[in-house]
Protein backbone atom coordinates (compact mmCIF):
# COMPACT_ATOMS: atom_id res chain seq x y z
CA UNK A 1 0.00 0.00 0.00
CA UNK A 2 1.61 3.58 -0.96
CA UNK A 3 -0.86 5.89 0.64
CA UNK A 4 -0.21 7.20 3.97
CA UNK A 5 -2.46 6.65 7.21
CA UNK A 6 -2.58 9.37 9.52
CA UNK A 7 -4.24 9.22 12.83
CA UNK A 8 -5.95 11.48 15.11
CA UNK A 9 -5.82 10.90 18.53
CA UNK A 10 -6.00 12.71 22.55
CA UNK A 11 -8.28 12.91 25.22
CA UNK A 12 -11.92 14.81 24.89
CA UNK A 13 -11.66 18.16 24.56
CA UNK A 14 -7.84 18.41 22.99
CA UNK A 15 -9.59 19.91 19.81
CA UNK A 16 -8.40 17.29 17.57
CA UNK A 17 -11.78 17.55 15.01
CA UNK A 18 -11.51 21.24 15.52
CA UNK A 19 -7.74 21.33 14.19
CA UNK A 20 -8.52 18.76 11.69
CA UNK A 21 -11.39 20.41 9.84
CA UNK A 22 -8.94 23.61 9.79
CA UNK A 23 -6.47 21.07 7.77
CA UNK A 24 -8.71 19.77 5.50
CA UNK A 25 -9.64 23.57 4.49
CA UNK A 26 -5.97 24.18 4.20
CA UNK A 27 -5.02 20.56 1.86
CA UNK A 28 -8.07 20.28 0.18
CA UNK A 29 -7.34 22.85 -2.18
CA UNK A 30 -3.92 21.19 -3.07
CA UNK A 31 -4.10 17.81 -2.74
CA UNK A 32 -7.77 17.45 -3.93
CA UNK A 33 -9.51 13.79 -4.32
CA UNK A 34 -5.84 12.61 -3.03
CA UNK A 35 -6.54 13.76 0.12
CA UNK A 36 -9.24 11.53 2.13
CA UNK A 37 -10.62 12.44 5.76
CA UNK A 38 -12.82 10.21 7.60
CA UNK A 39 -13.66 8.50 11.29
CA UNK A 40 -15.55 5.75 12.24
CA UNK A 41 -18.32 4.21 11.15
CA UNK A 42 -17.44 6.37 7.94
CA UNK A 43 -20.31 5.87 6.23
CA UNK A 44 -20.70 2.26 5.77
CA UNK A 45 -23.85 0.27 6.48
CA UNK A 46 -22.29 -2.44 8.42
CA UNK A 47 -20.16 -0.48 10.45
CA UNK A 48 -23.16 2.09 11.28
CA UNK A 49 -25.43 -0.72 11.88
CA UNK A 50 -22.89 -1.70 14.78
CA UNK A 51 -22.95 1.93 16.28
CA UNK A 52 -26.50 2.15 16.53
CA UNK A 53 -26.54 -1.00 18.68
CA UNK A 54 -23.56 0.18 20.78
CA UNK A 55 -25.59 3.57 21.11
CA UNK A 56 -28.90 2.30 21.88
CA UNK A 57 -28.46 -0.52 24.31
CA UNK A 58 -26.96 -1.34 27.71
CA UNK A 59 -23.94 -3.81 27.33
CA UNK A 60 -21.00 -5.65 29.06
CA UNK A 61 -17.79 -3.17 28.33
CA UNK A 62 -16.53 -6.37 26.21
CA UNK A 63 -18.95 -6.83 24.10
CA UNK A 64 -18.98 -3.24 23.61
CA UNK A 65 -15.53 -3.37 22.73
CA UNK A 66 -15.91 -6.05 20.34
CA UNK A 67 -18.84 -4.09 18.65
CA UNK A 68 -16.09 -1.37 17.84
CA UNK A 69 -13.46 -3.22 16.89
CA UNK A 70 -15.82 -5.42 14.47
CA UNK A 71 -16.99 -1.49 13.11
CA UNK A 72 -13.00 -0.52 12.98
CA UNK A 73 -12.69 -4.03 10.85
CA UNK A 74 -15.41 -2.54 8.47
CA UNK A 75 -14.45 0.99 8.20
CA UNK A 76 -10.46 -0.36 7.50
CA UNK A 77 -11.34 -3.10 4.43
CA UNK A 78 -14.22 -0.70 2.72
CA UNK A 79 -12.63 2.86 3.22
CA UNK A 80 -9.11 3.31 4.65
CA UNK A 81 -7.30 0.31 2.72
CA UNK A 82 -8.91 0.98 -0.63
CA UNK A 83 -7.69 4.03 -0.58
CA UNK A 84 -4.12 3.37 0.42
CA UNK A 85 -4.02 1.23 -2.17
CA UNK A 86 -4.74 4.04 -4.22
CA UNK A 87 -1.78 6.18 -2.79
CA UNK A 88 -4.03 8.63 -0.61
CA UNK A 89 -3.17 10.16 2.15
CA UNK A 90 -5.53 9.26 4.81
CA UNK A 91 -6.33 11.44 8.22
CA UNK A 92 -8.41 9.93 10.40
CA UNK A 93 -10.08 11.19 13.73
CA UNK A 94 -9.01 8.01 16.18
CA UNK A 95 -8.76 4.30 15.47
CA UNK A 96 -6.63 1.77 17.62
CA UNK A 97 -5.19 4.13 20.18
CA UNK A 98 -8.68 5.25 21.16
CA UNK A 99 -9.98 1.87 22.47
CA UNK A 100 -6.77 0.92 23.99
CA UNK A 101 -7.15 4.20 25.88
CA UNK A 102 -10.59 4.95 26.77
CA UNK A 103 -11.98 1.03 26.91
CA UNK A 104 -8.41 -0.68 27.91
CA UNK A 105 -6.92 2.05 30.52
CA UNK A 106 -10.40 4.27 31.06
CA UNK A 107 -13.24 0.96 31.37
CA UNK A 108 -10.07 -1.13 32.82
CA UNK A 109 -10.72 -4.33 30.52
CA UNK A 110 -6.44 -3.84 30.27
CA UNK A 111 -4.60 -2.04 27.36
CA UNK A 112 -3.13 -5.07 26.65
CA UNK A 113 -6.02 -7.17 25.90
CA UNK A 114 -7.67 -4.73 23.72
CA UNK A 115 -4.83 -3.83 21.74
CA UNK A 116 -4.34 -7.48 20.83
CA UNK A 117 -7.84 -7.87 20.27
CA UNK A 118 -7.66 -4.77 18.31
CA UNK A 119 -4.83 -6.05 16.00
CA UNK A 120 -7.17 -8.96 15.40
CA UNK A 121 -9.65 -6.56 14.21
CA UNK A 122 -6.98 -4.73 11.84
CA UNK A 123 -4.49 -7.99 10.90
CA UNK A 124 -1.37 -5.20 12.16
CA UNK A 125 -2.57 -2.52 9.62
CA UNK A 126 -1.29 0.65 11.86
CA UNK A 127 -0.96 4.48 11.42
CA UNK A 128 2.39 5.15 9.81
CA UNK A 129 1.97 8.51 11.71
CA UNK A 130 -0.20 9.67 14.74
CA UNK A 131 -0.77 13.23 15.94
CA UNK A 132 -1.35 13.29 19.65
CA UNK A 133 -3.13 15.82 20.75
CA UNK A 134 -1.52 16.63 24.73
CA UNK A 135 -4.13 18.58 27.00
CA UNK A 136 -3.94 18.49 30.90
CA UNK A 137 -7.58 16.35 31.71
CA UNK A 138 -8.35 19.51 33.94
CA UNK A 139 -8.04 21.13 30.61
CA UNK A 140 -9.95 19.26 27.95
CA UNK A 141 -13.08 18.87 30.75
CA UNK A 142 -13.23 22.77 31.06
CA UNK A 143 -13.51 23.03 27.13
CA UNK A 144 -16.20 20.19 27.23
CA UNK A 145 -17.98 21.53 29.98
CA UNK A 146 -17.88 25.67 28.53
CA UNK A 147 -21.58 25.44 27.57
CA UNK A 148 -22.11 24.50 31.16
CA UNK A 149 -19.77 26.36 33.37
CA UNK A 150 -22.20 25.64 36.06
CA UNK A 151 -21.99 21.79 36.49
CA UNK A 152 -17.85 21.69 35.93
CA UNK A 153 -17.92 21.11 39.98
CA UNK A 154 -20.47 18.77 39.71
CA UNK A 155 -18.28 16.43 37.78
CA UNK A 156 -18.22 13.27 39.74
CA UNK A 157 -14.60 12.01 41.03
CA UNK A 158 -15.14 8.93 39.15
CA UNK A 159 -15.54 10.64 35.84
CA UNK A 160 -12.27 12.59 36.62
CA UNK A 161 -10.51 9.60 37.25
CA UNK A 162 -11.31 7.89 33.63
CA UNK A 163 -10.45 10.66 32.21
CA UNK A 164 -6.68 10.53 34.17
CA UNK A 165 -6.56 6.68 33.10
CA UNK A 166 -7.44 7.91 29.74
CA UNK A 167 -4.59 10.39 29.23
CA UNK A 168 -1.95 8.07 31.14
CA UNK A 169 -2.27 5.82 28.70
CA UNK A 170 -2.20 7.96 25.52
CA UNK A 171 1.07 9.28 27.38
CA UNK A 172 2.61 5.61 27.50
CA UNK A 173 1.40 5.15 23.90
CA UNK A 174 3.73 7.93 23.14
CA UNK A 175 6.28 6.92 24.82
CA UNK A 176 6.49 3.73 23.47
CA UNK A 177 5.80 4.32 20.37
CA UNK A 178 8.65 7.07 19.29
CA UNK A 179 8.38 7.06 15.77
CA UNK A 180 5.01 6.41 15.43
CA UNK A 181 3.37 8.73 17.34
CA UNK A 182 4.34 13.04 17.39
CA UNK A 183 2.45 14.49 20.98
CA UNK A 184 1.49 18.44 19.48
CA UNK A 185 0.97 21.12 22.87
CA UNK A 186 -2.93 20.97 22.42
CA UNK A 187 -3.12 23.68 25.28
CA UNK A 188 -1.47 25.85 22.63
CA UNK A 189 -4.03 28.80 20.26
CA UNK A 190 -5.98 26.30 17.58
CA UNK A 191 -3.61 28.52 14.95
CA UNK A 192 -0.29 27.69 16.34
CA UNK A 193 -2.21 24.00 17.14
CA UNK A 194 -2.91 23.74 13.12
CA UNK A 195 0.77 25.32 12.12
CA UNK A 196 2.41 22.76 14.04
CA UNK A 197 0.11 19.79 12.58
CA UNK A 198 0.83 20.45 9.16
CA UNK A 199 4.52 21.02 9.42
CA UNK A 200 4.90 17.49 11.02
CA UNK A 201 2.53 16.14 8.02
CA UNK A 202 4.82 17.81 5.44
CA UNK A 203 7.93 16.96 6.62
CA UNK A 204 6.83 13.70 6.95
CA UNK A 205 5.07 13.07 3.43
CA UNK A 206 6.90 15.40 1.48
CA UNK A 207 5.63 13.24 -1.52
CA UNK A 208 2.14 14.77 -1.34
CA UNK A 209 3.40 18.71 -1.70
CA UNK A 210 5.66 18.59 -3.94
CA UNK B 1 -19.09 -20.70 40.13
CA UNK B 2 -20.88 -24.38 41.18
CA UNK B 3 -22.80 -25.24 38.24
CA UNK B 4 -21.15 -27.13 35.32
CA UNK B 5 -20.95 -26.03 31.64
CA UNK B 6 -21.11 -28.53 29.05
CA UNK B 7 -21.06 -27.72 25.11
CA UNK B 8 -21.96 -30.16 22.48
CA UNK B 9 -20.06 -29.09 19.16
CA UNK B 10 -19.43 -30.65 15.70
CA UNK B 11 -19.73 -30.24 12.08
CA UNK B 12 -22.82 -29.87 10.81
CA UNK B 13 -24.88 -33.40 10.02
CA UNK B 14 -23.47 -34.79 13.39
CA UNK B 15 -26.98 -34.95 14.90
CA UNK B 16 -25.55 -32.71 17.67
CA UNK B 17 -29.44 -30.96 18.12
CA UNK B 18 -31.29 -34.03 17.67
CA UNK B 19 -29.56 -35.67 20.52
CA UNK B 20 -29.35 -32.42 22.48
CA UNK B 21 -33.20 -32.49 22.20
CA UNK B 22 -33.71 -36.32 23.54
CA UNK B 23 -31.39 -35.67 26.55
CA UNK B 24 -34.00 -32.42 27.20
CA UNK B 25 -36.80 -34.83 27.26
CA UNK B 26 -34.64 -37.42 29.18
CA UNK B 27 -33.55 -34.74 31.71
CA UNK B 28 -35.64 -32.15 32.33
CA UNK B 29 -38.34 -34.42 34.13
CA UNK B 30 -35.77 -35.09 36.63
CA UNK B 31 -33.18 -31.88 37.24
CA UNK B 32 -36.38 -29.50 36.67
CA UNK B 33 -35.16 -25.86 36.91
CA UNK B 34 -31.73 -27.11 37.40
CA UNK B 35 -31.16 -28.17 33.64
CA UNK B 36 -30.57 -24.84 31.65
CA UNK B 37 -30.40 -25.34 27.53
CA UNK B 38 -29.27 -22.84 25.78
CA UNK B 39 -27.03 -21.74 22.28
CA UNK B 40 -26.12 -17.88 20.96
CA UNK B 41 -27.90 -15.66 20.63
CA UNK B 42 -29.52 -17.31 23.34
CA UNK B 43 -32.92 -14.44 23.32
CA UNK B 44 -30.91 -11.68 24.35
CA UNK B 45 -31.84 -8.93 22.53
CA UNK B 46 -28.49 -7.38 21.88
CA UNK B 47 -27.28 -10.73 20.70
CA UNK B 48 -30.16 -10.82 18.73
CA UNK B 49 -29.70 -7.44 16.96
CA UNK B 50 -26.03 -8.55 16.30
CA UNK B 51 -27.20 -12.08 14.66
CA UNK B 52 -29.72 -9.95 12.64
CA UNK B 53 -26.56 -7.82 11.19
CA UNK B 54 -24.42 -10.98 10.67
CA UNK B 55 -27.32 -12.73 8.92
CA UNK B 56 -28.64 -9.80 6.78
CA UNK B 57 -25.22 -8.35 5.67
CA UNK B 58 -22.51 -9.35 3.69
CA UNK B 59 -19.10 -8.56 5.64
CA UNK B 60 -15.61 -8.98 6.00
CA UNK B 61 -14.68 -12.69 7.96
CA UNK B 62 -12.93 -10.67 10.53
CA UNK B 63 -16.00 -8.77 10.99
CA UNK B 64 -18.06 -11.22 11.52
CA UNK B 65 -16.16 -13.12 13.75
CA UNK B 66 -15.61 -9.90 15.78
CA UNK B 67 -19.83 -9.77 15.63
CA UNK B 68 -20.01 -13.69 16.56
CA UNK B 69 -17.46 -13.30 19.73
CA UNK B 70 -19.65 -10.19 20.53
CA UNK B 71 -23.02 -12.17 20.88
CA UNK B 72 -21.09 -14.70 22.20
CA UNK B 73 -19.54 -12.63 25.07
CA UNK B 74 -23.34 -11.27 26.06
CA UNK B 75 -24.86 -14.97 25.63
CA UNK B 76 -22.14 -15.84 28.34
CA UNK B 77 -23.00 -12.64 30.64
CA UNK B 78 -26.52 -12.70 30.40
CA UNK B 79 -27.68 -16.22 30.21
CA UNK B 80 -25.12 -18.76 31.03
CA UNK B 81 -22.43 -16.89 34.15
CA UNK B 82 -25.95 -16.30 35.64
CA UNK B 83 -27.00 -19.75 35.49
CA UNK B 84 -23.51 -21.29 36.77
CA UNK B 85 -23.77 -19.28 39.80
CA UNK B 86 -27.27 -20.66 40.37
CA UNK B 87 -25.59 -24.19 40.43
CA UNK B 88 -27.25 -25.21 37.50
CA UNK B 89 -26.26 -27.47 34.99
CA UNK B 90 -25.89 -25.65 31.48
CA UNK B 91 -26.38 -27.57 28.10
CA UNK B 92 -25.21 -25.26 25.26
CA UNK B 93 -25.39 -25.90 21.47
CA UNK B 94 -22.08 -24.64 19.99
CA UNK B 95 -19.22 -22.03 21.73
CA UNK B 96 -15.65 -20.95 21.09
CA UNK B 97 -14.81 -24.53 19.96
CA UNK B 98 -17.49 -23.68 16.59
CA UNK B 99 -15.66 -20.45 15.87
CA UNK B 100 -12.31 -21.95 15.87
CA UNK B 101 -13.32 -24.53 13.31
CA UNK B 102 -15.66 -22.93 11.01
CA UNK B 103 -14.15 -19.53 11.30
CA UNK B 104 -10.57 -20.08 12.32
CA UNK B 105 -10.30 -23.37 9.72
CA UNK B 106 -12.97 -23.24 7.56
CA UNK B 107 -12.86 -19.58 6.54
CA UNK B 108 -8.46 -19.78 6.76
CA UNK B 109 -8.54 -16.98 9.85
CA UNK B 110 -6.27 -18.89 11.24
CA UNK B 111 -7.25 -20.98 14.66
CA UNK B 112 -5.13 -19.74 17.19
CA UNK B 113 -5.98 -15.85 16.18
CA UNK B 114 -10.06 -17.20 17.11
CA UNK B 115 -9.06 -18.74 19.62
CA UNK B 116 -7.27 -16.07 21.27
CA UNK B 117 -9.71 -13.33 20.03
CA UNK B 118 -12.44 -15.54 21.61
CA UNK B 119 -10.42 -15.52 25.06
CA UNK B 120 -10.80 -11.84 24.90
CA UNK B 121 -14.43 -12.19 24.35
CA UNK B 122 -15.62 -15.30 26.93
CA UNK B 123 -12.48 -13.97 29.72
CA UNK B 124 -11.23 -17.64 29.46
CA UNK B 125 -14.56 -18.80 31.25
CA UNK B 126 -14.47 -22.40 29.05
CA UNK B 127 -16.60 -25.34 29.49
CA UNK B 128 -16.15 -27.93 32.49
CA UNK B 129 -17.09 -30.82 29.55
CA UNK B 130 -17.34 -30.93 25.90
CA UNK B 131 -19.48 -33.35 24.05
CA UNK B 132 -17.88 -33.84 20.27
CA UNK B 133 -20.20 -35.19 18.08
CA UNK B 134 -17.49 -36.78 15.61
CA UNK B 135 -18.57 -37.90 11.70
CA UNK B 136 -16.94 -38.42 9.00
CA UNK B 137 -17.79 -35.20 6.62
CA UNK B 138 -19.51 -37.35 3.74
CA UNK B 139 -21.81 -38.63 6.41
CA UNK B 140 -22.62 -35.77 7.65
CA UNK B 141 -22.66 -34.02 4.61
CA UNK B 142 -25.32 -36.93 3.32
CA UNK B 143 -27.24 -36.27 6.61
CA UNK B 144 -27.75 -32.48 5.59
CA UNK B 145 -28.42 -33.18 1.84
CA UNK B 146 -31.30 -35.94 2.64
CA UNK B 147 -33.91 -33.75 1.89
CA UNK B 148 -32.10 -33.01 -1.75
CA UNK B 149 -30.53 -36.08 -2.86
CA UNK B 150 -29.93 -35.03 -6.43
CA UNK B 151 -27.96 -32.04 -5.31
CA UNK B 152 -25.66 -33.93 -3.56
CA UNK B 153 -23.40 -34.81 -6.54
CA UNK B 154 -23.41 -30.57 -7.28
CA UNK B 155 -21.86 -30.29 -3.64
CA UNK B 156 -18.97 -28.18 -4.84
CA UNK B 157 -15.03 -29.04 -4.23
CA UNK B 158 -14.71 -25.82 -2.49
CA UNK B 159 -17.56 -26.48 -0.12
CA UNK B 160 -16.34 -30.09 0.61
CA UNK B 161 -12.71 -28.84 1.07
CA UNK B 162 -14.18 -26.49 3.89
CA UNK B 163 -16.05 -28.93 5.88
CA UNK B 164 -12.70 -31.03 5.52
CA UNK B 165 -10.85 -28.67 7.16
CA UNK B 166 -13.87 -28.23 9.89
CA UNK B 167 -13.53 -31.54 10.81
CA UNK B 168 -9.91 -31.75 11.18
CA UNK B 169 -9.90 -28.89 13.45
CA UNK B 170 -12.69 -30.15 15.53
CA UNK B 171 -10.40 -33.25 16.02
CA UNK B 172 -6.96 -31.20 16.98
CA UNK B 173 -9.04 -29.32 19.47
CA UNK B 174 -10.42 -32.80 21.06
CA UNK B 175 -6.59 -34.20 20.78
CA UNK B 176 -5.21 -31.05 22.41
CA UNK B 177 -8.12 -30.97 25.05
CA UNK B 178 -8.51 -34.49 26.39
CA UNK B 179 -9.80 -33.55 29.80
CA UNK B 180 -12.32 -30.99 28.68
CA UNK B 181 -13.10 -33.09 25.08
CA UNK B 182 -15.05 -36.45 24.74
CA UNK B 183 -15.32 -37.39 21.41
CA UNK B 184 -18.56 -39.77 20.61
CA UNK B 185 -19.12 -41.87 17.37
CA UNK B 186 -22.32 -39.51 15.57
CA UNK B 187 -22.13 -42.55 13.23
CA UNK B 188 -23.99 -44.78 15.39
CA UNK B 189 -28.16 -45.13 15.65
CA UNK B 190 -29.26 -42.01 17.79
CA UNK B 191 -30.89 -43.76 20.81
CA UNK B 192 -27.12 -45.13 21.21
CA UNK B 193 -25.41 -41.96 20.60
CA UNK B 194 -27.79 -40.45 23.13
CA UNK B 195 -27.11 -43.47 25.54
CA UNK B 196 -23.33 -42.87 25.36
CA UNK B 197 -23.63 -39.09 25.91
CA UNK B 198 -25.79 -39.47 29.21
CA UNK B 199 -23.18 -41.96 30.69
CA UNK B 200 -20.84 -39.49 29.68
CA UNK B 201 -22.92 -36.36 31.58
CA UNK B 202 -24.09 -38.87 34.43
CA UNK B 203 -20.12 -40.25 35.34
CA UNK B 204 -18.41 -36.79 35.20
CA UNK B 205 -21.55 -34.90 37.20
CA UNK B 206 -22.89 -37.46 39.46
CA UNK B 207 -24.21 -34.82 41.86
CA UNK B 208 -27.06 -33.76 39.66
CA UNK B 209 -28.21 -37.69 39.26
CA UNK B 210 -28.00 -38.60 43.43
Amino acid sequence: MDGQFITFEGNDGAGKTTVLNRIIEILQPKLGNQLVTTREPGGNLVSEKIRNIIMNNEMDARTEALLFAAARREHLVRKIIPALEQHKLVLCDRYVDSSVAYQGAGRKIGKKQIADMNQFATNHVMPNLTIYFDVPVEVGLKRIMQHRTNEINRLDRQQHDFYIRVHDAYDEIAQSNPKRVVKVDATKPVNEVVANVLKIIKQRFPQYFE
